[in-house]
């Protein structure tokens, strides 16, 4: 028998791998949206990046006997709806996607990570450390934003809209998969996961003042 | 003054760099298709690899003061609407496309970088060497058609339209493309351009009896 941390480390290693997989898929089609060359380039490797994320998480499930697509196949539905929701409609959207997302993934599995055994979090550390290269974001966006005065308003809102339905479809995760949620309630207090919220928020703010928007 | 040969290395590095580009974005998608993992991620993976390539002629093109952009420009048209025109319906399609695709640009990109300074060759055939990674189509595509009696001519068929829609794009940027065509006509004769095409065919009807295909 597998212990409850057990499980929720191979929970948070599929939902992490099929987050990446699809990641690639998203970002390599987003990569169109950019009306100049050096954008396109910089949004397509930031996809092959998350590819290579998906195959170190793969190996870690594979080393733990799971067959990847079957461990990854109860967190489809999720990740695939949130994409759906959050479909951009254009390059600025696209960006605030990139370097908002990624933050708040990044993020959250690493706070999810702290309550794995050591290598497990190593894994998850490693991945995560890797999504900084969303940094392009910054400078292009100010750009947009400075040139449009709409722009601005009309992002701030696609940033909430970002994380209302992360958040959404997180809270479906959790309360599908007993051993995740689980292991951040019962290795931790109530007072605990207050601070963590804080945290993600906090430096979700933080990612939306970078780029020039309200959070 | 650029002479016509320098013209022509330039033209030949910017439809390879466009054709990668554009391999790397239909790959990608393409990859969906497959209907298990392991396939996704092979044809994910030689997406990839096309987008390193691509990479690797931007450079190339950038080392001859060119804008990889400017000098990509007049190829898209092209290079689109054979991607618009051969859009695989399904998942032995797209590996059909893979290898006989892959195969024939490679070999025709081979035949014409014998026409180019040592340089620029190099370039070309460091590309189309790599071209390789194709064979996992070969069992796959074989397993398909011992399973089923008409998928078998329906991919030949599908084959010859693939050679026919890039015979008709390629003839088109020859014709639009003074001094690569030149290169071809100029740099030899009649005869051996002759004895070029018969190459082509003789490798791509190699290729389609590899997948257990009529060529």
């Amino acid at each position: 028998m597998e212990s409850a941390q057990q499980q929720a480390t191979v929970d948070l290693l599929s939902v992490l791998a099929y987050g990446e997989l699809q990641a690639f898929q998203r970002l390599s089609q987003d990569a169109l949206l950019s009306p100049d060359l050096a954008g396109r380039e910089a949004v397509t490797e930031m996809a092959i990046g998350e590819y290579g994320h998906y195959k170190i998480l793969v190996e870690g499930l594979r080393a733990r006997a799971k067959d990847p697509m079957q461990a990854m196949r109860p967190f489809m539905t999720a990740i695939d709806n949130f994409h759906k929701s959050t479909s951009p409609a254009d390059y600025p959207e696209a960006l605030v996607k990139i370097y908002v997302g990624d933050g708040i993934a990044a993020d959250f599995y690493r706070e999810v990570g702290t309550y794995l055994e050591d290598d497990a979090r190593d894994l998850v550390n490693e991945v995560c450390d890797d999504l900084g290269h969303s940094a392009f974001v910054i400078p292009t966006v100010r750009k947009m934003i400075s040139e449009d005065r709409t722009l601005a308003s009309r992002l701030s809102l696609w940033g909430r809209r970002l994380v209302g339905e992360a958040l959404s479809q997180s809270q479906r995760v959790a309360a599908e998969h007993e051993a995740m949620g689980e292991l951040l309630v019962g290795s931790t207090d109530l007072a605990e996961l207050g601070r963590m919220f804080a945290r993600l928020t906090d430096a979700h703010t933080a990612r939306m003042r970078d780029l020039g928007l309200n959070a």
